[in-house]
């Protein structure tokens, strides 16, 4: 900023006014301080800047992986209102681990991020009360925080999805209906189930239940288990994208009736189209960004938790006969 | 830091000393101070830090489209890499507009990340000659820079990998392959249609060849036109995985041999499934972001291109009788 000062001939003080985009300054004047930035190349040191204003213009966005499609889907969906909003995107992946996505909270904190998004690992949030307390924006995505915690959320409609997927089996004759879900520690996982129990009533069976993180072993060797019971499954209800993804590998030339939670890429063109019970992880991304925007420009109230509806989807999985 | 080191009783420089890892601090002294930042919360402030060392432990990304899994995946990579060197990881997704690309690439600058890992969507990158003289890091990946840039660049072997399906396909009989890849403008594009070309050698016939951003509509367009010909093509070779997708999707019902650029989920458990030439994202993303820690630590030397193999997965869909 000397350099661009006495180029242009002017006091420090007025390139920095310039700079800032503050009144007071001759628009000659300023013309000569831009055509002196110009020649010399200077880039605004965004470092000194954010000690000044106390803003950074940086969010921070927690999520589980960003190679699985569903959190790519909606990382894309948050960049795009971040990058709207003039800021930028500090992210990373917890890979489910509660200490990994605390780390990231934290170091995205000690980075003076003005706000964060976060998809939870864990279910304990108490770490966050001295920055909401600070003044830091949250919002949580896709799972509620823990106990304790009361920011913005943005789920979906798990065990009404749930509820439906088994509804639309029922009604196509099936009694015997399985479900093969992530682990119920996670809140989507334990939502799902919930609709599932429900949904079944007095034809609920623990037997044909199988929760826990969806290996390639894990999925075949529960399908043996569950096809091997005296009263077997005749469909299936799998719990998440990455479920029905492996599931569909397990069963690989075996055609069994099945929905899915979640919907994915090429679901219509497998044999048959896969049944699903689709969310928008696009749209959720984009409410839970614009709500953090909108915490930012200071509005306030009590914290809001929104639901979004999921969508059943009809391909032919989910309307095979049953099989003898 | 001032409530700290008067909570320890000490002068403002002990804490520094202590919170900065520097020498000349007695044991239980430091242990006092650690004591009273615990107590106080105190948290470093980032933003100080980096204006005293000139660094700020942050990385940044663009790419194409965090959306697309090719990026996913290199991302996830590229986050793991930054993570385990205790940085972090700006990104941003350019959606292949040279535009978009500069004015990430200045963002990440200005916010004075130490190096940036990019996928460039233009081919002008002089833009970038001030920020290397300044010492930023600068590692390219998937595509080269323009002319007049030397840096480090990790790419596939993308002319190799469409000779090797090409020739795969006449290994089966066929003498008429046409190929369904991205605009010719984009590297990536270019190499593989040169891979085609050459492998295909005097079987070379234009008409055969139509190359454009692959929209459901243009796809569908392209094969009536292809399929329209006296001499229509007996195979497909499509140009990315998005491009196969797309394919596949406007072929519904039709056993056409194909053989695609890039693997994509869910290849294996198409009817028949999906012969491909696969590139690995991950690994592209793990060797750029080496690369870039590697100048970090000041390691000098011309600038490298490494150019990564490429693999032929032979599933069923490259091999199918020649329709009739």
């Amino acid at each position: 900023m000397k350099d661009v000062a006495s180029a242009a001939g002017v006091a420090l003080k007025t390139v920095s006014r310039v700079v800032n985009g503050e009144p007071g300054v001759h628009p000659e004047t300023a013309e000569r301080v831009r055509a002196a930035i110009d020649l010399l190349g200077y880039s605004r040191n965004e470092s000194a800047r954010v000690l000044r204003s106390g803003r950074t213009a940086t969010i921070g966005l927690v999520i589980e992986d960003v190679a699985d499609p569903f959190y790519a889907g909606l990382s894309r969906a948050v960049e795009d209102v971040v990058i709207e909003h003039g800021c930028l995107l500090l992210s990373g992946s917890s890979g489910e681990e509660p200490t990994r996505e605390r780390e990231l909270v934290e170091t995205f904190c000690a980075r003076r991020v003005d706000g964060i998004i976060v998809v939870p690992a864990g279910d304990d949030h108490t770490y966050l009360r001295a920055e909401l307390e600070a003044g830091t924006a949250v919002v949580f995505a896709d799972r509620p925080p823990g106990a304790g915690i009361d920011v913005d959320t943005v789920i979906v409609d798990n065990a009404g999805g749930a509820a439906r997927a088994v509804r639309h089996l029922r009604e196509h004759g099936h009694r015997r209906i399985a479900f093969l879900g992530d682990d119920p520690a996670i809140f989507t996982a334990a939502e799902r189930l919930r609709g599932y129990r429900e949904a079944l009533g007095e034809l609920y069976d623990p037997a044909l239940v199988s929760m826990r993180s969806p290996s390639p072993a894990g999925v075949r060797d529960d399908l043996d288990r569950l096809f091997a019971l005296d009263d077997p499954p005749t469909a299936l209800f799998t719990g998440n994208g990455r479920y029905t993804m492996t599931t569909l590998r397990a069963l690989r030339g075996r055609r069994v009736p099945l929905v899915g939670f979640d919907d994915f890429e090429l679901a219509d063109l497998m044999e048959p189209g896969v049944t699903v019970v689709a969310q928008d992880p696009a749209r959720m991304g984009k409410v839970a960004a614009e709500l953090l925007f909108h915490r930012l420009r200071g509005e306030g109230g009590p914290a809001e938790r929104v639901e979004l509806p999921v969508n059943l989807i009809v391909r032919g999985s989910g309307e095979l006969p049953t099989p003898r």
